[in-house]
């Protein structure tokens, strides 16, 4: 059996399983995508013996790879760029249930926040009050012009990494953000090979917060901040502060402490990293691609035909129902940057008609 | 020559200045203040030696102590509890323009932030961009019930520790905020000794963002998270990112890096703290507060004569001016957390007349 995984631009990542499930990882450029594909990835795609895609590609082109060269195949996705787009997906998966249909966040399969999840449940924090995420690095921004400048085609912080934190949030939590307040700043509108007519319109700063949980009740707070001015530096920090304690990921190590001691505890080290060091991909997302790799194998090769696949080993792995949610959330938080009010989160339940206002105008005729 | 510093609650702080400039600091309990003074702190007021008082008592007293004790008094004050009261003590202080009148926020002394505010005029970080400061701590409260348990009476989060970090953002980046929103959080309503029927209404957790600078350009991004949920941990980050680098305070150190370099570098370090421990005051409020006595002592020891007083040593003090700015931010933070909007930052220009219904009223009436 064969899966493709489609990874977006520059990631060098080869790997064949001894174990008979081959993962083929190509290496596509920034704006090719599958609906252009490539063609040893198209051969690939078209064998019957290919049971699966993982598209990774630039947001943009995320849902016609899914809907066009993936029917009947087992999909593990990166984020689509709109909320309709992903509901589209939503639509295609639900004729196939018995498919795999997944969403490659991959941060939910770092075994630190695996763990911390798994406190949380068990009560180590208490009642959780507040989360608290700060990402900060170097540009997102590719050298040249391209999908990550503009924030249309799925460019910025807030998409790119704020959509994987977001879906980290309502994973820990357990709950999902009702109303979200949000502010977008693109600080560098021009770059050395960017410039002219040309200006980067995806966010460089982004800072928002949801307030989760039941509407009504206090629930939780969660706010995060983006910054991807800081050459030189990365910061990956995700806190959950409760009643009666706290854990904090930094990085890919999980640390802890109870209201009553006087130290943070170590509860989950790095175990050192053997894997390849990455440039572009920083190492909690990195590590938990490789884990996420891991349980798609171990689901696949749990059944002896390998026709079909286990739910066990992914079940933490977003649905894309969970996409469709992150998408609403990152639209939210884009209506709210312009308006300045808070925007309640409402996930879609139909597709909106594209042709609604001139349905309007034939009705108003009509009568 | 006598200056009488009180200061809140528990704090045990005294000390006799060889150089015949007397700092007497008396400690008062919380809710006791100069406009029901204790016997030997009226006292030393009445002196005709006695040229000066630092009012540190509980914020709903403190134009209280400045407008009825300290009149012909060089007074250093801590913030009062409404930009109202805070518009009187300016109002007052501009009768007295020869004698000193400054806020007493300690943070603008602390060496750290003195030597960050001069590399950010130098340039070190190009065009400052996001200010990011986070205070992470235990409670605020007191064991019983207080104005540390009241937001109407200047407790909380907010306004006990965002008042400082609004000041001294100002103070760092020149420049005031036009525009802010903030949030808002009571999680701990509770306690052991305060229960029953009384609730505590101050705030816990404090978001608040501030757009600053020139109203329309982009201006300075400032997020503030204040937690004080955290007992076990003091946390205390003021970090400032600008187009070429970045500065950032942790705790009482200096940190930068500039774009090019790999690694931050320490710009300054602790020195070791010599003086007293003080469980309620945290390092970096303890530290400036020793810097501003210093600087004090010099500003008054410079003249011969000792009735007057230097401006040197003291002019990077916040004025009233700069009191009533915090405090109407303050304000501006809290509606914003109750209508959910972002608040405009408008300085009061004269004092709100108490009886405008009533006179409207009358109008009307004769008419």
């Amino acid at each position: 059996m064969i899966i493709c995984l489609f990874l977006p631009g520059k990631l060098k990542f080869y790997r064949k399983n001894p174990g008979r499930v081959y993962l083929y990882f190509i290496k596509t450029s920034g704006g090719v995508s599958l609906a252009f594909p490539l063609p040893p990835s198209q051969r690939l795609l078209m064998l019957p013996l290919c049971k699966g895609a993982v598209a990774g590609c630039a947001p943009i082109f995320v849902a016609d790879v899914d809907l066009t060269s993936c029917i009947g195949k087992n999909v593990v996705c990166e984020k689509a760029t709109t909320a309709v787009d992903s509901f589209k997906m939503v639509a295609a998966a639900r004729y196939y249930p018995q498919l795999l249909s997944i969403m490659g966040n991959t941060l939910r399969f770092l075994p630190a926040f695996v763990a911390m999840r798994k406190l949380l449940v068990e009560g180590y924090v208490g009642e959780i009050q507040v989360c608290d995420v700060r990402v900060y690095g170097p540009s997102l921004l590719d050298q040249s012009y391209g999908w990550t400048c503009e924030e249309l085609m799925g460019g910025g912080g807030l998409h790119i990494v704020g959509s994987a934190i977001i879906d980290l949030l309502s994973y820990l939590t357990g709950t999902r953000a009702h109303r979200v307040h949000g502010l977008l700043r693109t600080f560098v509108q021009q770059k050395n090979l960017i410039r002219g007519i040309r200006r980067i319109t995806s966010d460089d700063f982004c800072f928002f917060q949801m307030l989760m949980g039941v509407n009504g009740s206090a629930g939780v707070c969660c706010t995060v901040t983006l910054n991807f001015n800081m050459p030189g530096s990365f910061v990956h920090e995700v806190m959950v502060v409760g009643s009666t304690g706290r854990l904090v990921v930094r990085g890919t190590q999980l640390y802890g402490q109870r209201n009553g001691s006087k130290e943070e505890e170590l509860l989950l080290g790095d175990n050192g990293w053997a894997g390849p060091e990455v440039k572009e991909m920083p190492l909690p997302y990195l590590q938990g691609l490789s884990s996420m790799v891991k349980a798609l194998r171990q689901s696949f090769q749990a059944h002896e035909e390998r026709r079909s696949w286990e739910w066990g080993p992914v079940c933490s792995a977003p649905t894309f129902e969970d996409g469709l949610y992150v998408q609403t959330v990152v639209e939210a938080v884009k209506r709210s940057n312009s308006s300045g009010e808070w925007v309640c989160v409402e996930v879609m339940s139909q597709e909106p008609d594209p042709n609604q206002n001139l349905c309007e105008a034939l009705q108003r005729n009509k009568n």
